[in-house]
């Protein structure tokens, strides 16, 4: 059950209400997020809803009956769009395209991909300074300092910027060079990391585990919203399989799935879902057709001297064909 | 290494060029097909194809470093389209559709379905006669006599069948009332199956198998191709997962991947492929987009009623809205 | 339902019973095996049992939830023991070795083969005369002459052999020379074979699928019990993964689950559940001590000259070795 | 390339064998553990190693083809034992059980667990104070103050502490009452977490990732000892597949397959490797015949009545029946 709460509630009113209830053999968790004020109700207990409907206080009441509550869209049947500023929204009916390097790498890769995303009218860029990899001993990003030169030049031409954050304590620091917070296939079950998550005012996107279940990453979404933020995206990035010819497997069933059972918006991730250059296109767009809110996906000037994931980056050349397809694919489907 | 024969090859000549084939340290295979006759030859070792290429009856000699090899296109660059008669081909660059329902269940059923089809343009039908059922206890479909009821109506209507074979005392009962013969999931690696569908000149649609991996329908392709049909179209029809939110996980990837490493025709099956009614759609889309040469899928005019499948089966007016989507999508794919 | 029939039941009697259950509205299924006779009704609806028991001919009724039936231990609580003559028995609380090479190559390596179980007082030996390969170019077999050939040997020496059949047409030919039917994990839900396999009285070993569930194996057993076959054997052969470490993923927990769902005998193949020779061992020794029935592996005198799967061969110092081990570990279990 | 430097090497020493490998074109890694100082070189050229062997401060070198490298057994043959002091060692040879709560609840609960264990001589207690739960309004456990109260009581009894630490964070509030820190199976790839945790002088143990490769594996526990901690165990507990009759599948050949590749001592978790509270028994005795070093398992005094994971819990009659026969397999198994 989630009620919504009057913005102007008073302490009084709402102590009412969360007697009420307890009373009626519920537990709740008070949410207060950037948009609005919530009490989730977690229980099995059938009761009268006009027993709650007339207190003080209350905007409305739904009953969710999935497990996950404010992510569902049991209770929110219209879309969530997040707004970046500057007229960048994810989840408006259009495609949402994220592109950039896997690593950065230096001022003058930035530049020059931010100059290719600016001629074809793109608007967010992707790229990692903090990067999850399997051995030690392997490149690790460029770290803050990274960050900070991508962002003067992001924020100069007018670009949002997505990256990865690994742990709670780069938070803080990150947080004023980054649009979209990301969390990685390695860290979708980092609940810590999560928690704290919900506590700050930017966006997060949220990708599906290694082996993730699509429930599963509708609970982690439901740690941001319950920790109070609800600028929240999903992503569906391939998953472990045992089929050997991809990197992973792009499961595209999650995209309609995904849109039945959350009111946030979802975007799909090629690159990593496929892993093979030559066919990162078709599997975009197939995405765009099944619905994604948004592609995002690895581009570089010079894809073989690229720091990591070479063989799965697009050229400038390969990215700019496919924004086009991937616009018209998007024109064509608001027809339907 | 796939060498063509000419079509005025003699015996003798073809002798001569199995030694030397043999005298290199390759074993070789003789294929005869419905177009071609051709050898096979199985070996890694290294040699001066000058050697061969004057020999008399050869047409032309392929290197095919794929342990497939008549199913590669390392051998055969342009597309192979298979050509039911009538007008009806899969594989010449539009979407072939086939539609029908799960089960054949009786004259009412198939009259309905075909009108359906007619309408709306589709020259291909779909449906079980033989069904492979996990247990022993479940309808397994109306057999031969079933088929010759659908094939009277079929015929007459200018439609198409394709339905599944799941023995070899079956195929010749069923040879004379069937356009494609259908491989199941779980017969995709009965080679003896296989083996004997090389020997008729009738086209065979392989689905990949419930867990198969992608080389494996390659090899499976091969073993028929092999024994003498080169009839052959393939069908993605989603891989076994761990997720459970959809009935199979479609595996988008392997459609580029699969047109990318064979000539031959490639279908998704996104009724099976996702198992969820309301989600064929966008699914039927995405395996548009991401370049199959057809779709089939599950229609019946009251699929509450279905005698078996009806959770994934649309009816026709869903089914309408569906095949005029995947023509459009078609249509802008070819502009691309 | 289970209703177990009196070995003295008249047509009248069954009629009778058939009618009473069709009458409470259930669906009969009548089962004729070596060992009983039996009806298995199929239905949900509640009923007074007593209706039933009062009948004619009527042995035992059981209930069973399981969709599977004959099969189930629900009805059949004591374990079923399979006996192949000359005092071999498989299932009796003893664990039942079963060795031999991947595929029959000649006479010298059958007599070697022989001469190594009688040593170490093996009584079964494995073996393939029809092999089923991914690749059409590959080594199929000896055929039925190697089968002839081996079970000469055997015969002579007190050996009984189990062997793979691949499809119909094979049963009847292999017959006289086989006291043991294997089905491949390629085969497992060939539903004809299974079928064809229920209408001999030879044991059957049914390997689960490539990627098969629990209950589709034991499904698929139960296709051969209600046709007719109760000698029955399950095998635990590795599941495809998304580990590349070994060749499949042994399914220890598969070995407790199916004996407490069935009576049927289970055994486990530690060589293609691992497919690393060196790790055959422990695989086979975890299988024991899991409680299965009998182990199924692979031995040769030369492994790096077997036709196939050598790498997963032990040769014979490592079999003696192991044999010795795993009655010891049968031994320790018994006291448990 | 290892190479272990002398306990007494000077800087300047250190500072030439740097220098010499880097000119031959290796990467260095220093690494400084409780146990030794190490130089990782990474690299691909060949050269010949006696240049290396005769400067100053070096006790041995050691090629190691493997990607990882400090946790390979390709440098150490011999095994590596890990000993929490009073006489407890995990990896000398006998079987180490770990045994207690999914949670820790409250004080009876700890009392009465440490009673059962060290009536049966175990001398490790597991138990979770902070739980990763899938859904933020799950119940989280007691946190640092549960821990304490659970040290107090094991601390006084002469049992070890083995619990899971789910970020950077509680690392310094945990560590003086922990005796094992354990690292979660949705955590395996924190790396944040590893490389914190290898600043401690605390045993590890690192559990398998959801779906984790063995060789994801072994690159985490690289992450540890790179960073300076070698005190490091490894855990299998099971991975996603798509067989639903089991919690997980326990994989039984990651057991020797992991002793092969490194010399780390290897546990086995039968709790969540099945998930069945039946079926733990066969399962574990099955690991240890598998060659595991450790066995990890959930035992309550009232299983019915757990916080969480109830249904994979044993009781303590079940408990002390396997811990007894936990004994007398690793006896059998020292006779091999």
């Amino acid at each position: 059950m989630i009620i919504q709460l009057q913005t102007n509630v008073s302490s009084t009113e709402k102590g009412v209400i969360v007697d009420k209830i307890k009373s009626i053999g519920y537990k709740t968790n008070e949410v207060v997020t950037q948009h609005g004020a919530y009490l989730v109700g977690i229980g099995k207990k059938e009761f009268d809803i006009r027993e709650l409907g007339q207190l003080k206080g209350i905007a409305d009441i739904h009953r969710v009956s999935d497990d996950y509550k404010l992510v569902s869209r049991k209770w929110k049947v219209g879309r969530t769009a997040i707004d970046l500023g500057d007229g960048v929204v994810i989840g408006d009916g259009n495609v949402s395209i994220m592109a950039g390097p896997c690593s950065i790498e230096n001022e003058k890769q930035v530049e020059l991909t931010i100059d290719h995303l600016v001629k074809n009218g793109v608007r967010i860029m992707r790229g990692g300074v903090f990067k999850p990899r399997s051995s030690p001993y392997a490149f690790r990003g460029l770290g803050i300092d990274g960050l900070k030169m991508w962002y003067a030049q992001a924020k100069a031409a007018g670009i949002k910027i997505i990256t990865e954050v690994m742990q709670v304590s780069q938070i803080a620091e990150m947080h004023d060079y980054v649009d979209v917070f990301q969390v990685g296939a390695r860290n979708t079950q980092n609940f810590n990391l999560l928690d704290e998550l919900g506590k700050v005012d930017k966006a997060v996107m949220i990708k599906r585990g290694i082996s993730g279940t699509i429930e599963e990453l509708l609970y982690s979404a439901e740690y941001v919203f319950a920790a109070g933020n609800e600028k929240l995206i999903l992503c569906e990035r391939g998953i472990r399989t045992y089929e050997k010819a991809s990197r992973n497997t792009l499961d595209i069933n999650a995209i309609p799935i995904l849109k039945e059972k959350t009111h946030l918006p979802v975007v799909a991730d090629p690159s990593h879902g496929i892993g093979i250059r030559d066919f990162v296109e078709p599997v975009a767009l197939a995405a765009v057709m099944a619905g994604a809110d948004g592609i995002i996906y690895e581009t570089h000037q010079k894809p073989e001297e690229a720091a990591s994931d070479g063989q799965q980056t697009l050229d400038f050349l390969e990215s700019k064909a496919l924004i086009e397809k991937m616009n018209k694919t998007s024109q064509l489907l608001k027809t339907f």
